[in-house]
Order: structure tokens, then sequence, then C-alpha cells
């Protein structure tokens, strides 16, 4: 039986064919496999010249001598190397004759198969099979097949775990002047190090490797394992941060040879210190069968509740897959001090720092399918609250103000300069609607899964805090009386230092009642210890009702920004392969601030994540005009333009948006892949699946649907968790089918096109969908 | 011949009888040896339990770990160490029956002798010598002669020169909560290293150090040599970081061994890196006796141009003569790209940072006595212009902005958080004024010296630059048209975030005036290519005419910043020992923004440093109103009441505040003298004598005085340089006396109490002081 039997067929896999190695980086993070405690590139087993290698665990960071502090791109569990008579087998070292990676989302297991041949002319295969188990995060798991093809020789397989590990770093900043450090730094001792070694063992049954991170002084232990078949000779070793084992064996013309290499990891965020060496010498060493079976079934769970299928469309279900498996992978229900990085736990890219990202694009698809697993991302919003007042009193504020850009401790970590030291970065400082963010994702988990225990122990105090935060932030405006927001940076990034950002106004004004109802309910529970006074909340009420939110209610048209229709309004003329806008001559992302064009959505945006409070026509208008103006420089925008445009009844360009979205790293279309995966994007995607085409939204508490399909598609369905329930929503072309488990009960109706239904455990419910 | 010999006598001596370990780290500060190119601190020779010793080499800094850049506590060239028949003698091991040292200000020489008694009985007195050449700063000498009172034994005397040291970091931030990593960094990895060894030698004639700094890759030569009598048997080892040099002798009863060991110091900012074992290895090793000498000749040049003394009053001679001591050690005319620190190099407060203190505070003494050294000092400021203006464009602005904390690159340094981690500092966000500052010293120093060159060549450039910082950080009051500058602290910071603090109004206004006059000036001479557009000056004109600046002319009273008459007037109704007021009950530093107490003159510095721009009516008006609210809390503040009480006619405590500002360091008044010299201090205790008591002035570019002096004393002599001349100037009770040298020539008159006088090389002028 070949390894690749194991694999699925259909819409499960993703496949790379001849190794490439200008995208060799790209297939590294595409083929990241992981389960939300780590993640690990694709990067062959023996390694490669120019690999970008990295294993992350989720809340592993250090600063040491980072320009900004680091995701550590922590000891590397891979390295497995393969030696015929002497000859490496690896790109470099052999003539590659056949070569084909395929992962299948199914299971989470990256398979690869490559013949290599060497300047003898000895062809010998290696296949292999990798994961990181589901079932056990502590575990990883490869199997390596070797066949001699046309000889018979002396094979020699290392087995190592390294802790010789450096993260990349972008320096330096302020490069035209020599006598800057960074310059120097850069120069002499360019280096991100981030680890030291503490222990090592090759004494017992395998090896095992325990490095310390400098800063924060996490322990990081390996254990590994390699079974072999009988009459191997085995060795270890124990160099400088990396411990091996070797195993020399004969293999016979056309006898497979079979080994298995399991490892263990532990960190002293989950264990005491002084265990880890037993947890992971005691955990390394299970039968690999058994591990790829708990594997396997853990992943079918993890399927069940949240695949996405199109018929029709079959690159569209693939690309779904691939989107939700590394939405999968990218975050652990059992850990509520971790967040998902910007590239989650596949590469280096924002060096794993926490973005609104997360609130806004993420999580609606954990809340909608995996809500504990939404409910611990929320949590680090409340374990990072005294970063956040830290912030805020850092900045003159009080309360607390979550971080731009946030790391382990929830203190701002954003860059001040772009790594060419030439432009400056005010996100850190100005963009500061991510406090309302993190709000709007506790409020938007609440209502979707009735956990209000969640606000009682935890969201409460975020929301309390960060209110205290705008009521500081906000500055009264005596001449007009009202408060306003001054030098802001709004969603759309282009523009900077300006006054009155409509969403950021608008978000905080939302935030503030919301907070307010919270209160209330809270106190008429008679909950009353931690409580905010009466007259602070009152307050809070005035100040909200007094901001500044400048909507022309008869003109529809909502300014971005105070002076925002007084810039100019350069046309975009071009466009790329993609269909999506070219930067006008002259411009780039620098000197945008004078012009109408937008980055990203931001009134949009705006209408999209406050859908009750805006009409129709608004909605129609705005994005009639700013969707012209919008030029998609962030892998943010093209799944809410697809979204937004179903939305007001322009649905012609939603599904190209909808693909710019769902392949924008399957395709690589913004060029930068290698540095991770677009995680935001991942999550946009599905937001698009589920509330454009799907036409979901929660209105007053209440699920509605307006689904609507584009040419060729003939069925989507997916599942949504709601209040402990989970409806299954399945859209034809010409009708939309709703069914509950049997056991199920649903007492509030849903709406669909605004009509009320009624939905029963067990039986399903179908409603035409108007021409 | 004992060492003591040696030693000038009367006023030139600062003693230390008993060593006292509590007070030890206090005299290692006031004992500091140097010359502006390095200070090492007094620590005795063989060292202590809790020393706090250091040599600082000026403008070597090094970031690597510390929370904020460090000046580098640099190798230690100290180390000599006597063993007696085995037993150390030091001050734990031995016990102490004499012990007596002496500073003589008047040659920078460092005297000691210590009685030891060992646990037999033995006693053996150590006298040494010491001091940092200022004939050729690159070099450094102990004598150490060693006296065998009552017994004949064998004696080893060591001489080491030692890398291994650690800068003071007072972390940590963020205390209070235990997932920051400051807390674990405090506690796992505190430490601020900021060199490793990179090169030493032992084979030569000498032993030989070369050590890197981290960050900054400087390097740092030491050579050293040790004389000793014939017959002594020498031997030298090289350890990690250090190396070192022994001698084994035998001391006979009553017969005096005499060691002398010479320094050669030289570091990477003075020669090429691969120079620096050769040049240190040639030059260490010179004849004690002619280095004595050589010194003492370049200490009374110095001496003769800027020598102060007050005939009536020895102990303020003797405070005086300390004062100018330390500022005569801290600044070298030969390195135009250091500055001098708050703690100038005498410690590690500030960590060697330049505030305002240099140009307001320090500078007036070498302008008016060592002009090279004022020039050297402001060359500083032009050579961290690229650093200036990456502040200005980190905040969002035009231009250069100044650093409110600057070490080697110009670039802002203040930390953001005091060392307890609670309270968060202001000041390198909001001290705007410090650019002014700079735009005052270079104006000052041109004005004083007829430097029109330095401006030609380095002042504009930086007045223009600054300018445009200013242009571009005045906000425009639409509704009163009119520039204000908002979120501000003046030179008292006792009040944060306020808006139109009048001193850095005025002086920003002053600035933009002050260029453009420049501009004027430069334009006429037909300078042409690197002037700013006429459009731009036009403009930088019409805005310093716009600026708000709240006086009012009738009351003569002006407000500190918008809002200060409306905060709480809490009165003063406590004085310590010193008469100075205590904080009121219930208040600190970081509770009085609600009060119109004021930590150090604001208003009333600003009547100082601009004197021709407020009449004798206002500064009457706010010196009464002010200075009962003022509450001293800085060593900048007695000087600048000394001068300013003169000035409007109510001197009462002028002497006291004098005193207070000349002994803040010998009386160790705020009680951190360890941490360093107050620098600026002893820069306002010469303004005090020369300013204050002496009366004198510029205005309208014209030397003017108002000499008075206080009870009991009879004299007051000092000089001035003023454009290429030396004026002698003698304070009589009943008159004032001055004398040009007798070759010298000055045309323009100067102003004695508003009468014109015209001096005449060689003969004195003497006016009478009216009643």
């Amino acid at each position: 039986m070949a390894l690749s039997d194991i694999l699925n067929g259909g819409d499960w896999l993703i496949e790379e064919t001849g190794f490439d190695p200008d995208k060799a980086n790209f297939h590294e993070t595409i083929f990241t496999v992981g389960n939300g405690y780590l993640g690990t590139r694709g990067t062959l087993e023996e390694g490669h010249r120019g690999e970008l290698s990295g294993t992350y665990l989720a809340g592993v960071y250090d600063h040491n001598d980072s320009t900004v502090i680091d995701q550590v791109n922590a000891p590397d569990w891979l390295p497995l190397a393969v030696w015929v008579a002497g000859t490496r087998l690896d790109v470099q070292t052999c003539m590659v004759v056949e070569y084909r990676r395929a992962l299948d989302l199914r299971q989470g297991v990256l398979y690869r198969t490559t013949l290599f041949e060497d300047s003898e002319g000895r062809r010998t295969r290696l296949e292999s099979l990798r994961f990181a188990s589901l079932a056990d995060r502590h575990l990883c798991a490869i199997r390596l097949r070797i066949m001699a093809e046309n000889h018979s020789s002396e094979v020699v397989v290392e087995s190592a775990l390294n802790g010789l590990r450096r993260n990349l770093d972008r320096l330096p900043v302020y490069t035209d002047h020599p006598s800057f450090h960074a310059e120097v730094k850069w120069q002499k001792w360019a280096k991100s190090r981030h680890m030291g070694e503490v222990d090592a063992d090759i004494s017992g049954g395998g090896i095992y490797l325990e490095m310390e991170t400098l800063d924060t002084g996490h322990r990081l232990g390996y254990g590994a394992r390699l079974a072999t078949p009988v009459g191997a000779v085995r060795s270890r070793r124990r160099d400088y941060e990396r411990v091996a084992e070797s195993v020399t064996l004969q293999a016979g013309e056309g006898v497979p040879v079979t080994l298995d290499k399991t490892v263990a990891i532990f960190t002293s965020r989950d264990v005491a210190a002084g265990d880890l060496r037993t947890r992971c010498q005691q955990t390394a060493g299970q039968g690999f069968e058994d591990l790829l079976a708990a594997n396997a079934e853990a992943w079918h769970a993890a399927w069940d509740a949240c695949d996405v299928t199109v018929e029709g469309d079959s690159a569209a279900t693939r690309a779904a897959r691939f989107n939700i498996y590394h939405l999968l992978i990218a975050a652990n229900p059992e850990d509520p001090r971790a967040n998902i990085g910007a590239k989650s736990l596949s590469g280096e890219g924002y060096k794993g720092h926490v973005f609104w990202d997360t609130e806004i694009f993420m999580l609606p698809f954990y809340i909608y399918t995996q809500p504990e697993t939404a409910k611990a991302l929320l949590l680090y919003r409340y374990h990072t609250l005294d970063g956040a007042r830290t912030n805020a009193k850092a900045n003159g504020f009080a309360g607390a103000q979550y971080a731009w850009e946030s790391a382990d401790t929830g203190l701002e970590t954003t860059p001040k300069w772009t790594a060419d030291g030439k432009n400056r970065i005010w996100t850190g400082e100005e963009e500061i609607h991510v406090t309302a963010d993190v709000a709007y994702g506790i409020l938007t988990y609440v209502t979707a899964t009735g956990d209000w225990d969640f606000m009682r122990d935890y969201g409460a105090e975020i929301l309390f805090e960060t209110s205290r935060f705008w009521a500081s932030r906000l500055e009264h405006n005596a001449a007009e009386d009202r408060y306003e927001l001054t030098r802001v940076i709004g969603p759309d990034e282009f523009h900077e230092h300006v006054d009155n950002n409509t969403f950021t106004n608008c978000m905080a004004r939302w935030h503030l009642l919301e907070t307010v109802a919270v209160y209330e309910r809270l106190k008429a529970e008679g909950a009353s210890e931690a409580l905010p006074k009466q007259d602070e909340v009152a307050h809070w009420r005035e100040m909200a009702d007094a901001i500044h939110i400048p909507i022309d209610r008869k003109q529809h048209l909502i300014e971005q920004f105070s002076g925002y229709f007084a810039r100019e309004d350069v046309p975009v003329t071009e466009w790329d392969e993609n269909d999506m806008p070219r930067y006008p001559a002259g411009y780039d992302h620098f000197n945008m601030n004078d012009t109408m064009l937008v980055k990203q959505p931001d009134v949009i945006m705006l209408l999209y994540v406050l859908p009750d409070a805006f009409d129709d026509e608004t909605k129609r208008a705005n994005y009639a005009f700013y969707e012209p103006r919008t030029l998609h420089k962030s892998s943010l925008s093209p799944a809410i333009h697809a979204i937004m445009g179903i939305e007001v009844g322009d649905p012609a360009k939603a599904l190209t948006y909808f693909n710019r979205s769902a392949f924008v790293d399957l395709a690589d279309n913004q060029g930068n892949t290698q540095d991770g995966i677009h995680a935001a994007s991942a999550g946009g995607t599905w937001q698009a699946l589920v509330f454009g085409f799907g036409g979901f939204r929660v209105k007053d508490g209440r699920m509605t649907f307006k689904p609507w399909l584009p040419e060729g598609w003939s069925e989507l369905a997916f599942k949504l968790h709601w209040r402990g329930k989970v409806l299954q929503v399945r859209v034809y072309r010409g009708s939309v089918e709703f069914m509950l488990a049997a056991d199920a009960e649903m007492k509030e109706e849903i709406l669909v096109f605004g009509q009320p239904e009624t939905l029963t455990g067990g039986s399903a419910v179908s409603v035409p969908i108007p021409d």
C-alpha cells in the first residue's frame, strides 16, 4: 500500500507538482500543518537552500534584539534527512526526477513523494506523511518511506530537533544615516535570536531538547522518537542547541523501508517547567497509525461543523475549504491566552501580531461554527486587559485601549517605521477603532451564543474599561457642543491624521451605547459590586449622543472623515490581471493622503458591521460612491465588497471579489504569501460565502437571510451555530432550505427575505428565492 | 617628601576625613577626576563593597538591553590593589586607622592617604595621587606610595584593566503585573551589559585590553604600564574581559615604596580601530612626574580664564571653584560630537542624556570663559541634526525637533515611565521648548563671540530646520485667528498637557523672528543657495507675529499657561532645613497638576532668558507672584531665583538661593549626588555669581552690568570672554572695576548701571555702585 492511499480525493486536495525553487517559500506557507497550538510550515523534511522554515507556538513571543516583539521561530521538529551510500537526498545534491506534494484538507495531512537520482544513477523515492495532531495538540508525526528503485544500498536516516533558530527581522530603520544605531546593528549584530538551550538529553529511548526564550523565559520542550525496522543500527548525538538520532540500515532494491518520527511538544505555558522533560519523553513514541487515526477523527468532527460546499464550482469549494483549513489550524479552543496573528502560525509576516483582523474578519467564522474557539479568542482580550490599561495610560487616557498590534501582553507593539526606514507608521497611535472592534467581537459572540455568563464574568469588565477610554479620548468641541475624535486613522489607511472618521466615531458611539445596555441588564440582575457608578454611565450615554456623526440624511452620502469630499478625486484608469485597480500613475501607498482614493472599505465597512444603523438607500448611495474609489490594497477589502455588492443589489462583481478573496493565497495574488497566510482574508472568504451569497445577517438579535447565488452555482451549503443549536443551510437557485438537527429546538423565528419562519428539529423548511 | 606636598591650599581643596560607607558613593561623585574626554568616579583604587565605580567616555553610548540608551560604564582603569603578607589592604579586610582624601581643584588631582592595620597588627599606609590629564586627554595616572610602618613584609601589587562592567538599570517597568516582560526580564535577565572583549595583550611591556560596545560598535582600547622599583618580580595574566599585571616586592619597615600606573585610552571614535592597540601601548608608560607637571600647567591655564573668587566668603569661593571644576572636566573642546549629560561624566543618573541643561544652564559659562568648548557643544547639536529631523518626522512634523533627552544620535531617548513603572513621563513628547533652547544657545554664542562663521556654516541650518518644526507644530486657532501650542510641558514640569505655555510660546516666537533676522543677514551677504525660499521666511514671520502670548500689559502678570490662574492656590506652609519649601501635605511630584504650585521657574525663567522683552514692572510683578509658589524641586531653580531676585530689587533671599545652588552637591542637598554631579546647577551657580551678583546681561548686543554684593562679601572677581577679548571684572562694595588686557581693544561701550563706559587695554575703569 502506498502512503498516498490514505488521501481523500475530490475537492479536498491542494497539490504541488514539480519542485520550483522560486515558489518553494510560497508552498511552505500554504502547506503549513498545525492545530492552533502550533503551526509548522511546509518545508521539506530534509530542508533546502533558501527555505523559510518555521514552527510557531501560539502565545510564545520574545523581544530580545528584534525591532518589535516576535512570535518566536521555535525549535524545528521536522528534520529528517536520508543519505544513500553517503549521498544526501535533497534538491541541491540530487536530481529531482519526480516530485509531488498534496495537502489533504480533510484530515490535515501533508503528503510528499520525491524520486531522487544521485550522480551514480541511483534512484531512490522518498514518501512522507506529516501532520500536527488535532486530537492531541502536543503531538506531531512524520512517516517516511524510502524505496531504493534501482539499487541496494546502505541508508542513513537522521532525525533531529533543532533549536538553533532565528527570526527574520527586516531591519534596518534609518538606513539613510550612517550614525544611527540600527544601521550599525544591522551590519554587525543583525540577528533576532530568541532562545538559549537549557536542557538536552539523548540517554533515553529518544532525543530531548529544551530551549528557553530570552526575554519572556518560556521553556520549550521537544521530545522525539524514531521507530525503525528491526536491525537498524542507532546512534545519537547532542550538538549545541541541537540533538539528533541516526539509524543505519540496508535498503534492498524494490523493498520499501518505513520509519516513523513522533514528536511531543510542551512548554512552560502548559505544564510546570520541571515536568517538561518527563512529559515530552513519555508522550513521544506513540504508534503512528493510532495517531493518524485519532487525528483524522478529530478533523472529521471539525469539518462536520464548518464545511462549506459549492455545487457547480469545484474550485470555489476547494478554495473555501483551503481558507477554512487555515482558520482551523490557527486557533486553539484550549488556550484562552493566545490569539491569531495576521499571518496565523504559518509565517513571520507581522511577527505574529494580533490586529482587528481577529474580531472583524475571523471571529464570525469561529462564533458560528466553533463557539468554544471564539470564546478562547475573546478571553485573550480579557487576559490582555492590563496591557490595554497600560496603553491607555501611556497615551494619556483613562481605562483600557487595545493595541493596534497586540502580542502576548496586550501592550502596543506596532513598529514606528516601515522596514526601509523611510515612512513613519501611524497606525499604533491613530487607528484607535480597534478598541471598538474588540467590543464588537464580544457583543457579536454573546448575541450569537447567548453566553451571558461570558459577558458577566469577562466581557462587561472589558466594555466598562474600554468605555472609560473613549470617554477620555473623545474631545469636546465647545463651539459646536459636540464630541469629536481628531487625528485618527480609519480602516482606510491611505488617510492619516484625519478628524472625525465616521467609521471610528460611529463605532465609538455604538460601543458606549452597547456598554450602557449591558450595564442596565447587569444592574437589573442585581450585580452591583463591580459596576461603574450611575453618574459615569449617564455620562457615557450623554457623550455617545453628542458624538459628531456627519451623515447627510437627505443626500445619503457619508463623508469618510471631515474634509474628505474636498480631496482630489483621482480616477482609477487601469486594472490588473485580476481585475483589481492599479495605483494611478505617480501614486503609491504613501502619497494618497490628498486624494479620495481609498485603500479598503471604510464607509462601506461601517455599513456592513452595523447593518441596523443605515437604511437601504444610504447603503446603495455609498456603495455606488466608494466602490469605484477603492483600490483593494488590503486582502481585507474584496470579501467585504462581495458581501455589500450583493446587499445593495449590485452583485455584478460579487464573484470576482469573492474569488479575489478566496484565492489570495492559493494564487498568491498579493505576492507575499511566502510571509504567511492572509488569515483575515480567509475569514473574509467564509463571510463572503455565508453573509454574502448566503445572505445571513443578525438584526435585532435575530437570524435573517437573503441569499443570492451567482451564475453557475447550483447549491451553496453551510452550517451555523446559534445559541447551542446547529442550523444547516442549503441555498439552491430557486429556494433556500433550513434544517435543524432532529433533537434541536429553536423558539425564535428566523427572517427569510423579511418573512418570519419557524424551524422544527429534524424537518427541513424550504423558502422560495424571489427573482 | 610626602605625596601631599604637591597639594594647593586655601580655597582649592575639597576634603574627606574618615571612611564612611554610607557616604562613599557621594564621595565617589564629588571626587570625580576627568577632562571632558573621560570622567572617572572617585572610587578607591582597591575598590570596596557597595562601590559605584565608573569611567565614562564622552559620546560612548550603547543601548543593548537597557531600558533607554546608556552612557556606557566603560572599562575601569583604576584597579590597583595591595596585599601585605597575603592580606589585601581594603576597608573590608583591614581596620582603617587613618583616612583622608583631598581633591585639589587647582590641578585636578585627587590625593588619598589611608593607614590600614591587619589582624596581625601590621600597619601599612597607602597614599596615592590620581588624575586624568588635561594636557593630553588620553592619559591617566596614579602614583601609589606604600609604607610599612611597623613591619617588613612581602608586598604584592596588582594593577588591572577591567572590562567586566555593567550599567545600572533601574528597571522594572510595569511591576504590578506579573505577565509583563519587563518584570520577567528584571528577575531573570537583569543586566545592562554594553561591551564584549575583542582584543587583549599581555605580551609587551604592559597590559592591553580592548572592548567593543554591543550595539554601537565602538572599540575602546586601554593600555597600562606599571613602573616599579628595581627588583620587583613581575607577572601578568589575562582573564575574561580583564587583564592584570602583578609585582611582588619586599617592603622594609619605614621605607616607602612608590609605583606609578600610567594608562592610555583611545577609542575608535578618535583613531582607526586597527591602530588602537599600537596607540595605547605606545602612549602609556610616560613618566609620572612629566605627566603631572603638564597636567598642572593645563589646569593653570584653564583656571586663569574662569576662576571666580569671593573675598570675605571662603566657603563661597571654594564652592564656586568646585562647581567650575566640574564644568571644566565635563566638556572637551576637541570633540564636536559629544555633549554634557545632566550628570556630566560623574555618574549614571539620567544615563548620560543631554537636556536643555546644556544650552540654558551650562553654556553661558563656556561661552564667556571657554568659547572653543562652547562651540564644540553647539557643533554636537549640528551633528545630531539628522536625529532631530527624524524626531520631527516620527512625531508627524516637518524640519528638526531636538530631543528632550538626547544621546549620541539626537534621537529622542526620554524613558516613558518612571523607574517604578507607576507614572508616565511626558517630557519626551511635550517639553518641546528644548528646540528653542538650542537656538537660544546658538544666538547667545554668536552674539558673545562674534563667530559669524559658525552661524553661516552650522547655526543657520539648525535655525532653518528648527523653524520648519515650529511652523508645522504651531496650530492655527481659526476662531481667534492666532497660533497656539497645545498639550505641552513648560519648564515647570508639575504641569503636563497644558496649552499655550507662555515660556514655550514666547521662545517659539523669538526663535522664528531671530531666524528671520539671520536669514536677512545671510541674504544680504549674498548667500542664497542653501537659504529657504522667501515665501517660507515670510510665513515664519507671520506665524511668529500671530503666536498667542497671553500677557496682560496692564496687570503685568503673565499667566504661565492657559487656565493656570484657575488652578488651586495651595499655600506653602513648611520649609526644610535649607529654607526650601516642602511639598504641602498630601502632595508630591505627580499630583500637582491642579495647583498653582510650580516646580521650578517658568514665567521667571522667561523673564531671565529674554531680558529685553519685558519691562521692570512686569519682572517685579511676576517675581512677586511666582517666587512664593515655587517649590524648587529641581536643582535648576535656586540659581535663577538668586539672579532674578537681585534684578527685581528683592535680593533678600539671593544669598540663600545662591548657597542652595552652590552647595547642592557639596552638601548633597538633593540626596542624590551619588548618581552624579548636578551639572546644570554648577552652571547655574556660575550664572548666579556673574549674572546675579555680577549683574551682567547682554542687551541689544552690548555688555551691561548692575552688580550687587551681599553682606559680608568684600570683593567678587571674575573674567568674561567677549568677542576675542578678556574682560576682568572686580566688584567691590562701593564700586566695580573693569580691566581689559594691555594689548586688547574694545570699540563698543559697555553699560554700567545704564551709563556707557569705554574700556582701554591695560587700564582699569572704576564705576561707583549707587546705593
